[in-house]
């Protein structure tokens, strides 16, 4: 028979079971600190109609999507988890509770050119809360403190930098710069990756003689600091006042590393209010998600008016940046804490302990390759952390010794030792 | 703006926040035991090359696919998650521990017309153990096991119909009737289908005088009946010998509710001897799963033989099964267990609470929403299982009312009895 060369198409990530059960591990903290912050799961179609995932997008999006038609209909794969969010939003909301508390976990895919590094299907977390009419600043504080939580939960040494967008946009409105918005923004957005001087001499060709002004703003670190600032518009002062609440909150839902940063601006349109940015410690420049308020996230679907805040992250991306820097360990092939290994004519006593041990959630299995020492062999492969080898004397004894792989030590326990000990 | 009217394609279900924590409790139920048992979990990416996953396929699989080109390359969305295995286990063999255990949970997508009851994107589970060269009878076992403790962990009243198909391959050799093997087994395949008469006259219309004897071993209930028969060539007697030990096994892994049936037959080829299928017991003949032994995962991809013996079941159609009987209950719309409620000035307390709650690993939330009114009837709308409302006094005293939104009850109890109680 002709054979296929099996491959995997390439920019499609596809992990070893050692590192699959890392990865799982990775998934299932982060969605226990969303349960455990109350919000619910919303599983959206991988294809949807393009006419709503392209409802918003521009001609960059255009070109980075799976589209294809079936029939008549004109398809594509999702490239995010907001859109299809705004879309179930609209279309269910009668059913749905507001403030509507929302994650969604699941792969998204992106039709770029591959490239090293470049992924083009990933893990996508989201997590955002969406009002019906108005949702008050406490769900921009509730959304960052889960940001910190899956950090914490994930030993993931991470700051989030915060800020608000109303200030900067005071400070152009005050020199009436308003038109020159976006694309002074746009600059200020670009400082870490260009540099100071750059960045300065950008916005000064721009902004000219406000320049300094602005830079004085855009350079300030503390609450304080921006209230003492000449700046009085309304808008500046909005969100000076806003970020000062939002901190308060922090620190009443005790977020540790939350640090007020300007220079997170994260695009030009989009988000309105709050921003934020979570950065691991050793990288300080890569973004390991992010995310801020938003005036509506229907706009595209329905006449009303839905306000929201939240966060994306990507999950792979996430894993293989930890993978990289070398904070993850491979040690197990397989969910088993116990293997248990027949010596001799035991096997049927061994599936029937077995039975009895996942009816206390132990995880094990039986080894049942031909011989003994293939058996053994395989516990080592798999890294399962304890083995329990069943022989005659075993079965008439009830006393079983329970090796454990790491230590080497064994010990004689009864069945229900084992329970209590495992 | 023109505003895009928000839907999702037909054929693509689409949960509200109370079905969605149903199903997903559903999974995880799977997965645990899964992971009870050993298994590893293998993701493999949800697009593929065309040339891969239509290795094996024929003409209609081709119809039924959703299928595109992206520049140069060919692709098409997985249809089933036991292609993508045979692909995975050949491309990172050198890597895998034999036998190698897997499950994967995963959507796959059936590009059909979509017609009512035909879902065209659904969560399919798979569980396999696959040998390198050889695989003995105890995986049989072993994955009927798994697949009868996933219908208990879902209290799922169903039984598993077992047989082998080398009984009926024996049978019609007996007969030299190999070469109609295929005819005939799909006509005995349709026995449930198009009743016991029917499917009798259409076997005659090719076996002949040999139906009498065809359907004398077919409609044999027990081990010992098998045992019985005048047929005594070598394939039969495999076929009943393993069905003997495979019972004694599942004997000793206590595994109730497995049944011999030879009218399990599961299709024309791929599978070579132990098939099963699982059935409700209200509607017996419906499959809520199946699977069986085959010869080689791989042959579309290497020259290796790997034989396996696994199980799919379709997780979307369960579910969808499940609440068509009213057997499911959607009375939450959250993971919460808590709702705490500020009263007055004590927002930034309950705050902390949650933080504290959450510590302990109770899911909560606070509720913020404008006036108390607007809260209480959220938190009647979410379905919270228990609400604690924060007043000046609770925050003065320490003692809180917790109120048991089933019974109506509230018990006053300090922060350190609120965590010992949920």
């Amino acid at each position: 028979m002709q054979k296929v060369n099996p491959r995997t198409l390439s920019g499609f990530l596809e992990l070893l079971p050692s590192e699959q059960i890392i990865f799982n591990t990775m998934k299932e903290k982060v969605e226990k600190v969303l349960r455990n912050n109350g919000l619910c799961c919303v599983d959206t179609p991988v294809l949807e109609l393009s006419e709503i995932l392209l409802a918003k997008a521009g001609g960059e999006t255009e070109k980075q999507i799976f589209r294809f038609n079936k029939g008549d209909t004109d398809m594509t794969m999702r490239f995010d988890l907001t859109v299809p969010l705004a879309k179930y939003v609209s279309l269910y909301k009668n059913s749905l509770t507001f403030p509507f508390r929302r994650y969604a976990i699941g792969k998204v895919f992106r039709g770029e050119r591959p490239q090293k590094g470049r992924l083009r299907e990933f893990y996508q977390c989201d997590a955002d809360i969406i009002g019906d009419g108005d949702l008050p600043l406490q769900a921009d504080a509730d959304v960052i403190s889960i940001l910190s939580q899956i950090y914490k939960e994930l030993e993931v040494d991470a700051k989030i930098l915060v800020s608000n967008r109303k200030i900067l946009i005071g400070v152009l409105s005050e020199f009436n710069l308003e038109d020159k918005q976006n694309e002074i923004l746009g600059i200020l957005d670009k400082f870490e990756k260009i540099g100071k001087q750059n960045c300065y001499d950008e916005v000064k060709n721009i902004a000219g003689e406000f320049t300094d002004s602005i830079f004085e703003v855009f350079e300030k670190k503390t609450i304080e600091e921006l209230k003492d600032s000449q700046i009085k518009n309304q808008i500046y002062l909005d969100g000076v006042n806003e970020l000062e609440m939002l901190f308060n909150l922090l620190n009443a839902m005790q977020v540790e590393n939350v640090i007020l940063d300007l220079k997170i601006i994260r695009g030009l349109d989009y988000y309105t209010g709050t921003v934020f940015e979570g950065r691991l410690k050793e990288f300080p420049s890569i973004s390991i998600g992010g995310g801020g308020r938003y005036e509506n996230l229907t706009q595209y679907f329905s006449n009303s008016s839905m306000p929201g805040v939240g966060f994306g992250m990507g999950l792979t991306r996430l894993f293989v940046l930890l993978k990289e820097l070398g904070k993850l360990s491979f040690d197990k092939q397989t969910y088993s804490k116990v293997a248990i290994i027949p010596l001799g004519e035991t096997e049927n006593f061994c599936f029937k302990l077995a039975s009895d041990l996942r009816e206390k959630n132990i995880s094990c299995q039986v080894l049942y390759s031909k011989s003994f020492k293939s058996r053994m062999n395989m516990a080592n492969k798999l890294g399962v952390p304890y083995i329990i080898v069943v022989g005659e004397d075993e079965v008439k004894t009830g006393v079983f010794g329970v090796k454990n792989m790491l230590t080497g030590e064994t010990k004689k326990v009864s069945l229900q030792e084992i329970v209590k000990n495992l």
